[in-house]
């Protein structure tokens, strides 16, 4: 494929844009059940793919973590067909109204909600995203064109196979789901210029990642760049519902976004609360770098450095510090937060309203886990992306923002 | 101000913003009549700063409507206070609470409107923009850095100046609204890459200048190249409401981003319409360029050249094209639009609702004229820019853009 041209896959994906967008939800649940039926169907093609590929990544000294997201079984490939069923219950947000008013003119402003046009998904080596992004995308009216790591692409190559088949099965163009072939750098340098074309860039991986695609597109790019988040115990927290959060949040499952990295304890709990908490993570290994007012508490634990305050760790790994008061704890997520997801737990109901009104942040949590911020927990039903930065959509985001609303105006021949 | 430094001028906005995010709406309020209050009490010295910028403009050739932009008398700098006074009228977008759901765990989920942050203005030489897009930001509770052309800083400065007032009497710190001093193009470009401070661009000014921030900027940047309008006359149409809906776009003010710059008429339509037209035109003294269709109508017509299709004229100057049928038209739209405003005229309900689903623009209108596509006759209020991609906002902008929404998640202790 060396005479491909970003230009021209942005171009036909952005033509493929125009057949999808005006499908009506049953005609696009209909070739969504068709992708799934045809992805089943594909498991084979799709597990032989996806083993040469884990062979060549295990030549490559690739690390145990890539490699168990690159690999496939048949049971993920169930999953994904499963999830594109999922996508087809959801809600459509394409063509919802909704009234503004009737000017004294007469004429009568609503908005009404269409696709945003054509995405642009940049992720590493996961191809459990390229089905998902891809009916995501396609429910939402949208075209998609999918740059997946290197290590993955004939994998995902598969799995788009099977989702063309469906799409010609429906008279649809197969470039509504485009798959970047070629890992090249450059290629996607020119891909995220293509602003004539593209309409969001969502870059999906670690923080060179997003920064390189902020720095160098044209194009909008939600960016992600990390979760640290934080749960402050305040002065009237419930204490065991405090451990229980804390626990959640650090030990459920640490390597993911919404997991908590650092706990701020109001002085006046410290005493009773920080035993409690040693002991828990004695139990479960967490390792505690805790600051002055906190580290006696805590055997074996590393005094904080510099560089623990805002650090994900993404591990059973957890920075302590104790605050003076509720507007400390505030101070300090100011400075160290990462507009990701924020908690407080507190029984004291102006203390949760002022963290809710001031922490800057895309999720506040009050008395709830922070791993309840994911799309699905939510209420969103699925999710694309999550925004840390505010502009179109600030926190997960769902099919609805994938969309835009436009103003439809209807009049009787009003002038100005 | 040679060491001036744009992380500083951002960054001091950034902590500005702080101060402003929370304040209650009756505050807001309170601060924006002070600011009216001092921009009429500092009508002498805005007038002396405007006389002597006049002066260095006309000897450096400025054009007429430049100076006439540029220009300010007591009459303006009283609508500049009139138009802060109906800002305060207006509702306000920050926390706004929209209940989402409670989830089966108990959890309730609820969105609340927040500001952005920081808008940073880029402008020509528009001195009442300062206090427009100044009063704007400040009630949707965000700081702003006000960047306008060369010609007009001084004015801007003494505008700022009264506004610096206000604030100072409310104890707010005046980089809430804060003017660019030196017009510097490297300033401007250190200044767009602060995305750690500041939260949107909005250029305001020709195409030259949008695609420089554009393709400069690391922060978000709402786009509005240009409004290439066209009004498409169906075959149902009402010919005498069509040339009403033509004349007042294309006449009434014709250097205005929402002015018709080219009319599509259905085959079956132009025998009867494009005398109509003609003569119209010639009243009113329309120069045409017309497709070879419609030209046998127009004396001293114009004949097409390609690059009158998609030319924003900002004239009475205007493109017609006979087109076969409804189709036709979308397709011309989709080829030459500007994703600005988009209308037709027709008495068929179903061909309006085609147009209405399938051209690509913010604003589509149905019997109206182009020149409604205007934030104060859309029922924003004010306007602080028009955006022509999709992103965050799409079409006039009023104070809820310069919001965003965040999720707040009350529960009682739940985990996952």
């Amino acid at each position: 494929m060396s005479t491909l041209s970003a230009a021209t896959l942005a171009a036909q994906a952005a033509k493929a844009a125009k057949a999808v967008a005006h499908l009506s939800t049953e005609q696009k649940n209909y070739v969504l059940q068709s992708m799934a039926n045809a992805i089943r169907s594909a498991t084979p093609a799709i597990l032989t793919a996806n083993s040469a590929e884990l062979e060549q990544a295990k030549a490559n000294n690739t690390s145990a973590a890539m490699l168990d997201r690159l690999t496939l079984t048949p049971e993920r490939i169930e999953s994904m067909a499963q999830a594109i069923e999922q996508i087809i219950q959801l809600p459509d947000p394409v063509g919802s109204k909704r009234f503004i008013e009737e000017r004294p003119n007469g004429i009568r402003i609503e908005k009404r909600r269409i696709p945003l046009g054509v995405i642009c998904m940049i992720y590493e080596a996961r191809p459990n995203v390229t089905a998902d992004a891809g009916a995501l995308c396609f429910k939402s009216g949208n075209a998609v064109i999918l740059r997946c790591g290197r290590e993955a692409i004939q994998t995902s190559l598969a799995i788009a196979n099977a989702m063309h088949q469906a799409l010609a099965e429906h008279q649809l163009p197969q470039e509504v789901v485009t798959i970047v072939p070629d890992p090249d750098r450059q290629l996607m340098l020119d891909l995220i210029q293509q602003d004539q074309f593209i309409d969001l860039v969502i870059p999906r991986g670690g923080e060179g990642l997003i920064r390189f695609v902020t720095d160098n597109s044209r194009v909008p790019v939600i960016q992600h760049f990390k979760g640290v988040c934080h749960l402050y115990v305040d002065q009237s927290a419930d204490l065991n519902m405090a451990l229980e959060l804390l626990l959640n949040g650090k030990v459920q499952r640490p390597g993911v976004c919404n997991a908590l990295e650092c706990l701020l304890v109001n002085q006046h709990q410290a005493a009773d609360f920080l035993p409690m908490v040693a002991e828990a993570f004695r139990a479960h290994q967490v390792k505690v770098h805790a600051c002055e007012r906190s580290i006696s508490h805590f055997d074996g634990a590393e005094p904080i450095a510099a560089a623990d305050y805002g650090q994900e760790y993404l591990a059973p790994e957890i920075a302590i510090r104790v605050v003076d008061d509720l507007d400390a704890a505030m101070a300090h997520i100011d400075q160290f937060g990462s507009y990701h997801t924020e908690v407080i737990c507190t029984q004291d109901q102006a203390s949760a309203d002022t963290f809710i009104n001031q922490v800057d942040a895309a999720v506040v949590m009050h008395n709830a886990s922070s791993r309840f911020s994911d799309g699905g927990e939510l209420g969103l039903g699925a999710e694309i992306g999550i925004s840390t930065s505010k502009l179109h959509a600030y926190g997960p985001m769902g099919l609805e923002a994938l969309t835009t609303e436009r103003f439809v105006v209807s009049g009787q021949g009003q002038t100005r």
